[in-house]
């Protein structure tokens, strides 16, 4: 059977409770008695029946329907830094979990008992499943190298290969965390290896699609809107006209350069750390371990991970993930362009530009009907500064490496993560809710196209730049269209104008 | 009785799993079908029993046992946008908690009527306490205004009164989530008041208790420390002596200009934008609204505040936010050279620096005894890094307000509160954890301070810089104490250099 | 007579040349020899005649037209760095000028010859007042401590102190860069301490007024729009109404405060390291100098400047200047939103919003008469866009500092200072170029108000919320105005539509 | 002959005083009257002899020694913002210089008069080579399109070919700046074309050599140092060995990968807007301009340009550049890393880690010999971060632009060609003031080594983990070596120890 008898199921409110969320209001500043707001409490507290384990510090009380140990148990003791929403990326356990799986067939080919690997290679696809998430509650503010979660993978999966073979929670037999489950490995190379790993899933899974979804829809507008010719902009003022279809075709090729720009960071993202163990020399591994176990892990994963050519570089810095980020910012840089572009031509109903039409997701106010608040580019938006903060962290964090041993790692790949889920899921949402509703406000643009002035330009090789300029700032002066200005002025005759003043004659060179 | 009768239970799990967490590994990148990672699912498709709302869009399902209503359900199918651990911060929650209730007490004096009143103050309590966590399920990245968590808290505060009232949930009768609970509210200054409201809680509550906390275990170390002279060290080079409780003062230095730095920037966060509506006019308020909403939010959390005197500007912009995170960006900057130096001076144990002994929290490593990892000083630098991160965003959503509306709102005071938690939380750790069991190894510190070859500047009036310098050059050559170095040329006796070369003296000005 | 005989004039041209200017176009990428870009070139090539110097390291040549001396050469030849436009500020120079002169009279009082001390006054203020600035040839890209740029004024300041008494330039008699310009000092506190002298007086020469002039100039406007009613806009979209005079009464607030926050960050910018020496002990200093040296500088300069509280702090953390930077960067965020609001209010002149009229300076296009290109705002928003970078910049170098010194100084000040410069300038530009100048299209926003559908808001209290929306609905779908669909539904008549929305009683509250 | 005739000098002086020089001390702040800092003066006060010239806003005085006109003269009257050190890079003149020529050869090729495109040609070269380039006065903060910079560039080549054809400067005749020089062209198309070819230069003429130069020494030391083993370090502290050679053989990759991963950016900043003109359609250019333009930028710079595939990208946005920025910011997060390393490697003399030698490159301090300050190391890490800050307003810049034309243009192009001149010019001073001197302290080293107690590790396989840890532990109590606690404790001869702990058998796998 499968897990501890009795899962405590873990109520929301139960889960904020632990987190930031114990405001207490009604509270006099600084005049009070010191703040206690436990983050992740104490977990011998909440327990109703525990086991004891030990470490070299001590006897601590794990929770009985837990499969973690005692290391795990002392981090939560520790670090009380921001609680349930700081938790290590789900994604992060789960790339431990394919990490364990390939170690573990690796060791077995090294001699590792097949009944103890194979038990191993069962706990972690269960890890990878998602079966045992409640397992895993340590925070990212914990030793910058990782090794309390890397210890806990270490944990659930002994235990849970415990379990499965019949032994006894928490006596390290016949399953131990250190020598069976983390064989030939540190938590130094590991914990990178795990980055890299959900990184690389994160980008394919969720990050590329989005982007695609989000190019095909933007395509699907260009092409759509190819013929509808209308004014230009620039410095936000007016200028000569484009087609609709183009300046949508100017978005495509943002965001087909923003699919580019991360597939061209993931090659050293590919490159695995595994196989350096504490300080890159691979000290404890068998000659070809690193390789087979990057082969293990990109035929579990489909991704093509090597293993890294410079083990050093590969636990001393990540720049590799500072590289992706800077991909990741410049993808947020392009949809916030995008996305202001969007918000700004489907502006109004009235009094904004009105080009556009966005679809309406939601009641927009209960005053007024035709009000369409652009929310979807709010979201996403918001997601591209929050992409360029994370972005800084990151490249703060990549910095501060030393020696050995870059000890910015859990942040680092948080913030990484989060930047690729966001733009991912937002672009998506952004496509479906927005992008792919966007119509056309034909009349109001042909409205824009025709009452510029700038379309003046086109006269300019029939009477001269002179009298078109006196035309057009007739035009203005007066209010007039350019045609009445025109033919006020004496200039052209109507049939002139209306056969030299041709705004689909100004679309491209010639 | 309070609540629904089932409120559902969410499993950790459960939560995990409407998450980021939903990786499928062994997949063929880009070769498989389109990825749909639901991120806070359709509750339409969770909830085993719902009744029927409708809005202006149509009916939609909400779940029996939740408070909220149509709209919030909308915004989950709108927004699917990194799921639950992107949600709002339960601090603005909160945060609207509060103001919502200190409303109902300011509509009850211009004419709310008593019962209604007395329901939306009790539900708004709830909110406050915590006891309807659960029914908050939105994301940051919904629109930039915050409409769908101001819709969201009065949903629930309604639908709670009305149940109080012994009414029927979804019903609006007799308490309209927007004629009664939002009354003389609009989500553009109601969600900046909450912001307000929530920041500058945490920043009491959190924040400065925690610099507090760190700064008296500081400035205790600087008194125990204030006889032990030491090395200093400029360009991380052998410098002239000072005390290392001299050293310390200038962390507590630090910490304690980093709370004064917090405090200059809250005058601006104590004002509210309640009053100012939809544009900052305040039309359909009463005058006097703002400021007795002011005055009750002052009364009801202890904190100063008043109402803003400029509405336009406390919808339009979030200035107020950006000095408050740029004050954060400087503690950060702070807490990274306190943390950093620690770090180095705890360093060794046999190949660092070694003057300090950092406390022992956890197993360093399976292999060796006294390597003491200084991990809470690498969790409070990667708190730092995150800090510095946070507020470039912060940045970058406060400078691209546009016209009556700032519409970042939602992840900037994300941004905010997480800097503003991290930085109290990381503080307390690492005080507790680190600060307060640091020893100084006075054997080393004795040790390299005697070595030290620049004690020979205090020769300098006695027998001449040059002479001095030839000392200290054959030391350094020969490998030799300054002693030995000076008694062998010749330049001075045993008894004059130990007369002579007193670091003590060497600590001030005469 | 003041200076040397033959002060070399060099060209722009030269200048330009020695930078990063020198690109050889024509070039085969990565296949030629190595590029050889002199940046500063070496001072021996370029002198016709020169001296001979010589420090620890050997004989250097120094130009005979110069006051530096040998390790101001030697510093242009380890750090060619960024040429010319890299050099350090000459508000540092101008700030060490003051420090200097600060130093010699306290140093006078405690005993150093009256001769000297005086020369050292007056070639001081030949510093400060610019007269010697080609002698300043350091880049900011040199140690991190600044040394070298203290060295640089201790030698010109010396070599200028001798020819004054009739010496010879490098001898270093009767005035020693060390032992008499230098006296009680050490780079270590006196570029700090010239630093914030710098500071603090380029944000009350240039910010603050720069910022008060703005300031005047939007108040100046919002007084005169205070009886123009125009639409809101929240979310970029149609909203109720203010005035212009309310909208630009949001910019003055914003303006006011940044004032406020700058102002906020100077208490900690007005307190001085001199006194501090090498690592904040001050050794080699006498007691009370400090404090003399902190009055004489606020004597010098006007400004209230003490001595730092904490030494230690003062050198090893730039804390103060990463705050003011967080000032600068509020200042920015509030300026961008200004500008880019201005921008889009002027955009047109047929296509765009069109509520305001923007001061025209400059050829627009040869083609367009009428555009307006909004050049001040891009000016200012490009400057806004930098100060947001510097910030950072100033942010990872203040948190890299350790143990007794803080090495990224001359980082530091650079971006401090361009900030506040580029801030206060930018301020005027746009101040005189363009806000004076804008006027209210009033025509423009009195059709914008009156097409308004969501004046239909005054109906609710008349005909009810169903029936008010009915008319805004229809007026959206059928192009009506609201009062044409009023009465086309039958709903009410012409004149109490006129009676009843009123778009001047929207406000304010009631 | 070449030039007009009297080519004004300008001193350093006259320009400083131009800029932000002019501090005037003894001042009271904010009573005095408004500061007027000239910052780029009108240069009608400044020129004694001038010709008049118009533009459509009327009458200017240009002087007479320059070749720029009106337009260039009005736009220093209107952006007086940070003064001549704010000037715009002088690369980009020069790309302006080499796209000018290709224009010019592309119309001719279309039909311009040959004598008007050979004098154009010349005049480009002219500026190419860099002898006009006191001609170029305007700062960065100008029209957000570059377009008075722009206009100055067909100022001076038309009024440079005006008279080398004979004719009279300011005629506009027979060289037209607009109508030839500028020919097919607009600023909007430009301004791109040349921030590309300017940053291609820059990163092939500068910044690759220079990351290359440093590759090379690193990597000499990597092979020199490849048998001298050492203590690791990871988290700061104490770990197993690797060899000095391995740490080495890390930095060298993160240079190799810095040259791949700016390398990796380069195909789309290849890609040229020219042939877009006004809003990227390439109105009034002819079929073939923009392919034949870039062919000849090619040709003529060396390296691969070609069109941009979608002009409306590549005026709308500058993604290429941004991308560019993240390149450089990652290149100096690897450079932090390594600088930073080596400095506390070369810590010292005494009281530091003492591992590394540093070359000595001028004085440290008149008082201590054998005081190294990493000079060259705190040079390269203030670059490192001036970068990181630069990223961020390239980032803000770029994510600001609106519709058909991103108006951040001259500050986008400043700050990338800044981060590739000061990461190129500091990585050759890097390397030859620093890395190519650097000596490995083979004593110290060897004794760090032989004192680690983590060498007990190699003791595991002979005598188990408890006894190994046994002897740590007491080794660390009583300040012991591993061998003499070994032996005390009687679990191993000297023989034995010497046999198996071999600190060269633990650097790599087995």
């Amino acid at each position: 059977a499968f897990g501890p008898r009795a899962v405590a199921s873990r109520s929301r409110r139960t889960a904020r409770s632990e987190g930031p969320a114990a405001l207490e209001m009604h509270f006099r500043p600084d005049t009070g008695p010191k703040v206690i707001l436990p983050c992740v409490p104490s977990l011998q507290a909440t327990a109703e029946s525990y086991r004891i384990e030990r470490d070299t510090f001590g006897e601590l009380k794990v929770p009985s329907d837990k499969y973690y140990g005692a290391q795990t148990v002392r981090s939560t003791m520790n670090f009380k830094i921001g609680g349930v929403p700081e938790r290590m990326p789900i994604q992060v356990i789960k790339a431990f979990g394919v990490l364990k799986r390939a170690a573990a067939e690796v060791n077995k080919e090294f001699g590792l008992e097949t009944r103890i690997a194979d038990a191993i290679v069962q706990a972690a696809d269960e890890v990878v499943a998602g079966k045992l998430d409640d397992h895993f509650p340590l925070v990212v503010w914990q030793t910058g190298s990782g090794t309390q979660t890397n210890m806990n993978v270490n944990e659930v999966i002994s235990n849970r290969a415990i379990e499965l073979l019949g032994g006894t929670l928490g006596s390290k037999d016949p399953v131990h965390p250190n020598d069976h489950v983390n064989k030939s490995q540190s938590s130094n190379d590991t914990f990178p290896t795990a980055m890299h790993i959900a990184a690389a899933t994160e980008v394919h899974k969720v990050l590329l699609p989005g982007l695609q979804t989000l190019h095909d829809a933007l395509a699907g507008k260009a092409e759509l809107f190819k013929d509808i010719i209308k004014i230009g902009r620039t410095h936000a003022q007016d200028a000569v006209p484009l087609t609709l279809g183009q300046e949508f075709g100017g978005y495509v090729q943002q965001v087909k350069y923003s699919m580019e720009r991360v597939r061209g960071a993931m090659p050293r993202v590919y490159q695995l750390a595994a196989g350096g163990t504490a300080v890159g020399t691979g000290l404890n591994t068998r000659i070809g371990f690193a390789e087979k176990v990057a082969d293990r892990v990109s035929a579990l994963t489909g991704l093509p991970f090597v293993t890294a050519p410079n083990k050093f570089e590969a636990l001393a810095a990540h720049d590799a993930l500072v590289e992706l980020s800077g991909a990741l910012n410049t993808v947020a840089v392009s949809l916030m362009k995008i996305a202001n572009d969007i918000r700004f031509l489907g502006s109004g109903p009235r009094s904004g530009l009105g080009e556009l039409i966005l679809p309406e997701n939601e009641p927009g106010s209960s005053i007024m009907p035709g009000k369409v608040n652009p929310t979807q580019c709010e979201a996403i938006t918001m997601v591209a500064a929050q992409v360029m903060g994370n972005h800084v962290a990151v490249t703060v964090g990549g910095s501060n490496g030393h020696f050995e041993l870059n000890v910015f790692k859990p942040m680092i790949i948080k913030n990484v993560l989060n930047s690729a889920r966001l733009l991912g899921d937002a672009s998506v949402s952004f496509t479906e809710n927005c992008v792919v509703g966007i119509e056309a406000n034909q009349e109001r643009i042909a409205k824009l196209m025709n009452e510029s002035l700038m379309l003046v330009t086109a006269l300019n090789p029939h009477i001269g730049y002179d009298k078109a300029a006196t035309i057009a700032k007739t035009a203005h002066k007066q209010g007039l269209t350019l045609k009445a200005a025109a033919i006020k002025l004496g200039y052209l005759t109507e049939e002139q104008f209306e056969q030299w003043v041709q705004p689909q004659d100004m679309l491209g060179p010639k």
